[in-house]
């Protein structure tokens, strides 16, 4: 089932065409967006997640999402909602309409959690490393790349996963040129060794991660250590456990990369989950 | 004054709602386009506009563009069009809907030269060089980065429009990191040397152009030279003349590049128009 609210505050069909075709969001991908877990009727990381939508506006130089309209269109979505206890909740706004008058098209969808993403969770996936084609300093360097930006152009996202597909595995982990571990195409990279939790620094030119953020709050809880520092992608292959966090896919083992089986980090699954559940 | 066709033969209403929410091409910039001059009522170098189609949904793994359906709607369009002698006509096909069951979603839609590019076009422009993050070499290793094909995540050429337009210019070069020169955002890049025409190699990265093509076409026709071959940035400031070209945009002269006036080429903006227009 798909529940669709916009921000004036009313539901509409969502298997009825609500967007114009010369909407800038379609036109050029000229958007943002926001892809929040809702658990039985609760959001989960809603506030660093509007952050997010905004942080991504400004660097669209967009104007600030209007957080009430969206906080009410969430509320609406989640309160007629009457399917599975979890929601995949897509917040969208786009620039509007080409020489319009600047006013943004926005809207909440909630979307099933796809059978997919569900057996992942169970089972882990197999994934490859892709080069993103950036170098350590682009971002900063060249703010127009919108490298870090969750936009609605994510052609290149869904394109690797379809090279990944292609070699037999389901996800994909980029890297820089130089070989240094960026993010999957819609989640974090996590490593674990011992009792220590890495991700790479967002100044790579990477998304910062809600899930990621609270994975690592909660690790730092139960008292693990928590390193944000670049990753070789040798050290995927020795490290005790790869995950790929998001919002949708909570905590996902990757069990295998690039064709080669990673050390057995079966244990390690429900203790990150558990990690990652107790923050609700 | 725009003008709506479908793929399904019809004429619909572009100021209401024909696109779901749902549609990736919307939620993920997935899927392709064309934009093409119409003069008159006759489109300009259709049959290369309509094979570079082809060539960017195989590009993104998506079925063959439907070229009878394309053909007919481009045909609905030009018949019901009351506006002025030109037409941007854009043929868009996106990968349908999330989850549906592959039927991608296509239309052309009919729009009116915009009076910025009608201005330009006269008066020429200023632009800026911009790092594109890529080097030579990586089109071919990395597909999935859709190096040269025309999609709907046209994000990043939307946020260097801005930037340029902060740095106080209307348009881009944009540059391999090692200061070679790519294309503009929705243009390639030409250079003019005595009788010579040169422009980059769509090898680099870049999307072959339509009107580069037929402008070369033309020239080599009027006795001119025309080379592709990879372009300094040094060599915009020496050169007689910079131009961008494209199809709604024609051939625009540059007269200034990050801030610094070029060597005057008012000379040879209706010189080469003039071959352009040749070939119609």
């Amino acid at each position: 089932m798909r529940v669709l609210a916009l921000l004036d505050g009313t539901l509409a069909d969502p298997d009825s065409p609500q967007i114009r075709v010369d909407d800038l969001g379609l036109l050029r991908g000229d958007g943002v967006f926001e892809t929040i877990l809702v658990v039985d009727g609760k959001p989960r990381e809603l506030t660093p997640h509007l952050d997010r939508l905004d942080r991504s506006a400004a660097m669209l130089d967009m104007p600030t999402p209007d957080r009430a309209a969206f906080e009410r269109a969430i509320e609406l979505v989640i309160g007629n909602w009457t399917g599975a206890r979890e929601i995949a909740l897509k917040l969208v706004q786009t620039r509007g309409i080409e020489g319009g008058d600047g006013t943004p098209t926005g809207f909440a969808l909630g979307m099933e959690i796809s059978p997919k993403v569900l057996q992942q969770r169970a089972e882990g996936l197999a994934a490859v490393t892709l080069d993103r084609g950036v170098e350590p300093g682009l971002a900063d360097r060249a703010p127009w790349l919108l490298l870090g930006a969750k936009t609605l152009g994510y052609t290149i996202n869904m394109a690797a996963l379809r090279e990944a597909e292609r070699r037999g595995a389901a996800e994909v982990i980029f890297t820089t040129s130089n070989g240094s571990v960026l993010e999957g195409p819609t989640s974090t990279a996590v490593l674990v060794r011992g009792r220590t939790l890495v991700t790479p620094p967002s100044q790579l030119g990477i998304l910062p991660g809600t899930t990621q953020a609270a994975l690592f709050r909660a690790a730092e809880r139960a008292g693990w250590t928590t390193v944000v520092e670049p990753i070789p992608v040798e050290d995927l292959y020795t490290a005790d456990g790869l995950f790929l966090v998001s919002s949708v896919r909570t905590v996902t083992r990757v069990h295998t990369l690039d064709g080669k089986q990673l050390p057995d980090s079966t244990a390690l699954l429900p203790e990150l989950r558990g990690l990652y559940e107790s923050e609700y």
